[in-house]
C-alpha cells in the first residue's frame, strides 16, 4: 500500500479543511495498531475562535497539534498518562488575540498553555531591548518580546501523511513563516511523526533563512509537564557536565535542585542552565520521573543541534500553573544580547537550513523508567553528580 | 412549565451557534408579554468580523449583548427610547483588531462605543505605569492600558435561559476569563436578566480570583448615554454626600455641575467623583433626566459592592461622541497606583468570589421620572445640595 | 442596459458575500471585452485567514483588491506583465495578526507586500513620537507607527458596479473608517475602476473628516514595483523641478539617481523627495521603464491633490524584497512633526471631504513607452535635467 497525503491547509491553493477524520475505516491498515486516527477541527468561541486542532492518535499515544499556534502541541496522552499542564490560560488562544507587547513584552503569557511551545525564531528569552543594525545600516534599538513570535504565528500549510511501511507511521507537517520586510525571514517546516501503537513521537524541524543576508536564529523547545508526572518527590534526571543555577533563589536547593516539591502558593520560579552530555552518536536525553518513580517522560535531542538545556521549575499553586519545563535549545533563555556575546546565537547563511530533531517517549512502567535511568547513568559516567556552579546572576 | 436553557457558545464542548432565535412560537408562554424573543447572530465584515450579538427582547425592552466584547451591552431600547450613544467608532469592534497599547495605551478608544462597557478587571483608569511584584519577587513596572482588558476579551461560554415563573424572565449568562501566567487570573461570570414586558434589566456579575494568591480587582460599569436622554437641559440626579470635581475645568460648573449643555465642538470632558448615599438595604441610585424632564434612565447599585460613583460629561460635538457616563465602581477611574494608596483597590483572596449587582430602569413618563426623583430626594435628605469639594487635581 | 451594483459587504445590513463571480455569462455585455469578470473569495489559513480578495478583470488588465487591508491592491497583471513585488511576507496578512507597535512601531512591515498600499490617514512616515493636543487640552506625546493605520483596517462596506456605457466600466468601492474616540475620525471612500479591454485603471479616493473639529490628514500612495519592470538598467522618469536625496547614501548616485542597479544583498535603501511638474490641467505623471526600455508602467496624479512625490529604491536581494516605489502623496514620508512644520500636513475642516485621483497605465510596447516618455519630456521642458539638491539629512 502506498503513502497517503492529505493537505489540510494551503493558503496559496485555497485549501482549508474545517473538519477532517481518517482512520482504519478508510481501508488503510497499519501493522502497529488498528485504533489509529487523525482528526482535525476548529475551535469556536472565546479567545479560541479559529484555532485549528489536529489530533494524531497512533492507537496508544494521542497528541493534539495546534497549527494556528506555530505547530505547538496542546496536549498528549499515552497509556493513561496525561501530558501537558494546567495553565491559568485554560484554552488555546488564537494569536489574533495575543498582543506580544502587552505588560512590557510579556503578552506571550496570555496565550501560553501548551505541552510543547517553541520559543524563537529570531529571538527567545525575556523581553528587553536588543540593538541591531537596521536597513539603513544604523545601530538601532529593537524591543524584543518574551520568547519571540513563532508560537503565535499560524501555519500557512499543513498536511497529514500516513505511511503504511513497517508498523505504520502517522505524521503531520506544517510550515510557519516568521517574516517581515527589513527583518527576519525565517521559515519553520515542522514534522511530527509517530508509529502506530508506539509510546513515542518524533519532531523534525527545519528552519531556513529565506533572506539574502545572514540571519540570527534562536530556538528553544519548551516542553511543559504538570501533574501527574510532576508532583512532590518527582525528579528530573539527565546526563550533565554542569548545572548553573540562574540566581541565588535557584541555588538554594543545592544538590537537590532536581527534586520537586509540592505546589506552593507564591513560590518563585527556579531556572537551571544545564550542559548536557551525549552518546557517541551525539544524542543526549533528559527524563522527568513521577513521584512514585514508576512513570516518566523522556526527551532525546542532539547536542550538535540543541547544545543547551534549561530546566524551569515553577512550583506555584496548581491554580497558578504548577509546572516544570525541559527546554533543549540553541541557547539558554537569557536576553538575546547576553546570549550573542556568549556565542550562543545561531547565524544562518542566506538559504541555509538548520535541522532540529527531538524524540519524546512516555514510560508507563517502572521497568521502562529503570532502563531509561540506566541509559542516562551510562551517559553521565564520570560526571556524577554533575558539578554545580555558582549562580549566573548574583540577584 | 420548566426553565429552558440553550447553550450558544461553549468552547470546551465545541458549541458555537451562529444563528439563533427563540420566541413565543416555541410554545413557551411568558405571562409578561407574548412579544418576547431571544436572537443571536454574528456580524460579518470590517472591524466587526466575528462579533456575536445576542438580542434579548422582553416585548418592551430590547438589549443587544456583545459576548465577543466581554458581555458589554451594545445598545438598548425601551418604550421608544433609544439607549446608548453615537461614538466615532460606528460599529462593534472585534477585540482581535484592538491593540490596547496603541497611542500610548489608548487603543481601548478604537473599540469603545457600547451602552455599557465594563472597565477592569485587573485595572481600570488611565494608561500608565504601575509597579507590581513579579513572579521573581522583584518590584517591576507594568504598563497598564486605558480601562483594562475585560471589554476586549470574548466570552468562552454563553447561554440563554427562559424561566416562565411569574411574569417570565429572559436571561443570558457569559463567562469571560482575564488570565495569564504570572498575572491576573480573574473570571467574570455575568448574567443579564429582564422580566417579560418590563422596563427594567438587572445585571449580576460575579468575579472570581481563580489564582492561588491574593489578586487585585478593579471594576467600573461605564453606562453611556447620548441623545435623546442627553441634551441641553438634561440633568444628572443622585443621592450624594459629596461631589469632587476632578480638575479646575470640571469645577468651573460650580453648583450646576449636574446640568448638561448642548454639544459643543472642542469641549473638554468633565469628570466628577461622587460619594453615593444608600438606603437601609444598601442600595443607591442615580438618574439621567432628559431635557424635557419627562423621560429618564436610572441605575440602582449597592454601595457595599460599588461604593464609588463617577460622572463623565463629554460635551463634544455629536460627531465626536457627545455622551455622559454614569459609572458605579469599586474605585474612581484614577491611576491604579493612586487608587491603591487611597484603599480603593479590591483584593480578592484565592478562590474568593465577589458579586456586583446593578439594575437599569427606563422611565418613559413624567410620572415615573417624578417618582424616581422623589425616591432619590428621600435618600439624599440632609445632604441637599451635596457638598462640592475643591478639585482633586490642581490642573 | 442599466448599471448593475452588487453589495459584497455591508456590516450594518448584515451582508457579506463569501464567494462571488460575475462575468459575461450573466448576460451583461461590455463593448470593450467579453472576457471581463469580477470575482471574490476569502483566503483561509495562516496569517491570511479571513482576508477577502476581489479580482477585477477587464479582459486585459486584472487587479486583486484587498478590502480587508484598507482597499489596497495585492497584485495586478496586464498584457502578460506582472505588477507587484515579492515581499519577504509572501501572502496577504489579516490586520488582526498585525501589531503595528511591534519592533518599535515597525509592525507594519510584517504585513507589507501589496502592489499598492496606502499610507495614512492620520499619519504616515517613520515611527516616532508626535506631540498633539489631547481631549483635555493638554500637550501630550502620541506614539505613531510606521505609515499609519489605513492599510490595516478592513473596509466595512464593499460594492461592485458594472456600467455598460461606452466600452463598459468595472468598478469596486470600499469604505474604510480610521476612527477612535478623542482621535482621528476619518473615512476613506475608495473607488477603483477600469474600462473593459483597457490597460488602465483609475482610483478615486475621498477622505472625509467626520469629526466636529479640524483634523489632520496624511495620505501617500505606495505603488510598489518589482521584476519584471524593475531590474538592472530600468529607469524612473518623471517631469521634475527638483530632486532631493534623503541622505548622503541616496546622494551618492548623483545624476544617475533614477537608474536601477541589479539586486544586491545588503544594499541600503535610497529615497528621493521629488517636486513634480504638471500640465495646464494640473496632472503630473511618473513612469517606470523596464531594463529593455520596451515596457513600463506610468502613474498620473494631480499636484493640487498629491503635490509631493517620493521615489523609494530598495535594491536588496530579491529574497529580501527588491522593489522600487513611486509614491505620490500629500507629503513626503518624513516624521509627521517635520512635515507639519514644513506645511505639508493637510488639515480638513469638520465635514470636509478631500478627493485624490490617480491613474495607472501599463505599457506593453516600445511605442507606448516612447509616447509616454515624450509626454513627460514635454512636461519637463526647461527643467531637464532636474536640479539635484543636497541631501535633506546630513546622515
Amino acid at each position: 500500500m502506498s503513502r497517503r497525503i492529505d493537505v489540510l491547509t494551503d493558503v496559496s491553493r485555497g485549501v482549508r479543511t474545517a473538519e477532517y477524520r481518517l482512520d482504519a475505516t478508510s481501508g488503510i491498515r497499519l501493522a502497529g495498531s488498528d485504533a489509529w486516527s487523525v482528526s482535525a477541527n476548529t475551535l469556536r468561541g472565546g479567545l479560541s475562535e479559529g484555532v485549528d486542532v489536529v489530533r494524531i492518535d497512533n492507537g496508544r499515544l494521542a497528541v493534539d497539534v495546534l497549527p494556528t499556534r506555530g505547530m505547538g502541541l496542546w496536549k498528549a496522552a499515552c497509556d493513561g498518562i496525561d501530558l501537558g499542564w494546567k495553565s491559568p490560560v485554560a484554552l488555546p488562544v488564537n494569536p489574533a488575540f495575543v498582543n506580544l507587547g502587552d505588560r512590557g513584552g510579556l503578552g506571550f503569557l496570555s496565550g501560553f498553555n501548551e505541552f510543547l511551545c517553541r520559543c524563537g525564531l529570531d529571538s527567545n528569552g525575556p523581553p528587553g531591548v536588543d540593538v541591531i543594525t537596521n536597513n539603513l545600516g544604523h545601530r538601532v534599538e529593537a524591543p524584543l518580546t518574551l520568547h519571540g513570535k513563532i508560537a503565535n504565528i499560524p501555519a500557512h500549510a499543513v498536511s497529514v501523511e500516513i505511511d503504511p511501511a513497517g508498523a505504520g507511521t502517522l505524521s503531520i507537517t506544517g510550515v510557519v513563516d516568521e517574516a517581515m520586510l527589513f527583518g527576519p525571514n525565517l521559515r519553520l517546516r515542522s514534522t511530527l511523526s509517530t508509529e502506530a501503537g508506539s509510546n513515542r513521537l518524533a519532531i523534525v524541524d527545519e528552519v531556513a533563512n529565506r533572506g539574502g543576508n545572514p540571519a540570527e536564529l534562536q530556538l528553544l523547545y519548551h516542553w511543559n509537564f504538570g501533574p501527574p508526572l510532576l508532583g512532590e518527590g518527582a525528579r528530573f534526571v539527565a546526563p550533565l557536565r554542569r548545572v548553573i543555577p540562574r540566581d541565588p533563589r535557584a541555588a538554594e536547593a543545592g544538590e537537590r535542585w532536581n527534586e520537586y516539591t509540592a505546589p506552593t502558593a507564591g513560590a518563585t520560579e527556579q531556572v537551571y542552565f544545564l550542559e548536557p552530555l551525549a552518546d557517541a552518536d551525539g544524542w543526549s536525553s533528559a527524563m522527568l520521573v513521577d513521584p512514585a518513580g514508576t512513570r516518566g517522560a523522556s526527551l532525546r535531542f542532539r547536542i550538535d543541534e540543541l547544545p543547551h538545556l534549561t530546566l524551569w521549575v515553577n512550583g506555584q499553586a496548581e491554580a497558578d500553573g504548577y509546572v516544570t519545563a525541559i527546554e533543549p535549545g540553541t541557547n539558554y533563555p537569557n536576553s538575546k544580547g547576553f546570549e550573542r556575546v556568549q556565542g550562543r546565537v545561531v547565524v544562518l547563511a542566506p538559504g541555509e537550513v538548520r535541522r532540529f530533531e527531538t524524540e519524546l517517549t512516555i514510560h508507563a512502567t517502572d521497568d521502562e523508567v529503570r532502563t531509561t535511568l540506566e541509559a542516562i547513568a551510562t551517559l553521565a559516567a564520570g560526571h556524577l553528580p554533575p558539578k554545580i556552579s555558582p549562580p549566573l546572576i548574583e540577584g
